[in-house]
């Protein structure tokens, strides 16, 4: 059968994927993991990076990781838990995009309030800043997966490619394993002891 | 067929693999990871702790983060990566065995040179001591995995079922897979880009 190229996802792509850990009220920073992926269920690499907590360095060090990672060359899609890290620190999927040459896909669980989050961030230093990212975001999209409604954010990426991408990641739950590995990671470096779930 | 229960070795059992991240001359404490799998290929739980280079406190922390995790009551094994943890921060695989009621099995790829690890052990603080635990620790056994020699030293398991385990858990390589990626881990959180191999 022949498969375009543009549509195909092979077994063995290299996918990362990057949440934040739990952070307290004190802390300044917030350490970001990223596992890096071969297909569904390889854990080929990691990378980990600290933010600013509310800040807007997110981004800019999500970029840099990827431009250091030794697996840049072979990493295919960027998958983020949620459009903001380390409490509002957004991300602007579309200049990750643009700056790696790699889309970004953007996986929530539960479907943003968007008016309370735009509350949440007049109170965030950057708030007209932050409010650009979020729109530069573009719409909201929803899938199921497994049973289960996701919603997605892309950039450089189409849904019907997504949706291929998730049913590769999605092999032990409605959360794709980079993400829900990495936040395994993330809260058991922080805490001593790891929480379930993404 | 009928298996005897303590020969036998289920597919979904819990395995905690530990190693430690790098460390430079200037460190003065170690990060250590262990990977909760459940079988071969799935990752459950992270657990996270310090240790001091070169110390004499690695096994009080192993016990006292399995006694802690909340995967505690499902971990059936333990595995190391070298009977050190730290540079000279040696492993009481007896003691953790006592105190966790849990199977100890140290995975080696190299066989140890004794005498040079004993002389640079002289260097080190509590020098006696440390040597008490490595002789106590039991002799190196070797055995083959997807067609490398390793070498092993067992606390609360005998090496029939010890190769059972390695069978279900050398799944893409001669490393066992809870070990393989606690080093991807430590190694990525520590430097930020982590490093292959274990």
């Amino acid at each position: 059968m022949f498969i375009k190229e543009d549509k195909m996802v092979k077994s063995e792509i290299r996918i990362l994927g990057i949440d934040d850990s739990p952070f307290t009220r004190k802390d300044k920073k917030v350490l970001c993991i990223g596992t890096i992926y071969r297909g569904g269920n390889y854990i080929d690499g990691l990378i980990s990076f600290e933010i600013d907590k509310d800040g807007d360095n997110a981004t800019k060090n999500i970029i840099k990781s990827f431009k250091k990672t030794r697996h840049r060359n072979q990493l295919r899609y960027i998958m983020v838990d949620g459009l903001t890290l380390g409490g509002f620190n957004i991300i602007d999927i579309k200049k990750i995009y643009s700056k790696t040459k790699t889309p970004c896909i953007v996986v929530m669980r539960k479907k943003p309030k968007m008016k309370k989050f735009l509350k949440a961030i007049e109170k965030t230093s950057n708030p007209d800043k932050k409010k650009k990212i979020v729109e530069k975001a573009g719409k909201i999209q929803k899938t199921r997966i497994n049973g289960k409604d996701i919603y997605l954010q892309l950039a450089g990426i189409d849904l019907e490619k997504t949706k291929k991408i998730l049913k590769l990641t999605c092999i032990h739950s409605d959360i794709p394993d980079p993400l829900r590995v990495s936040h395994i990671i993330a809260s058991g470096v922080k805490l001593g002891d790891s929480h379930g779930g993404a």
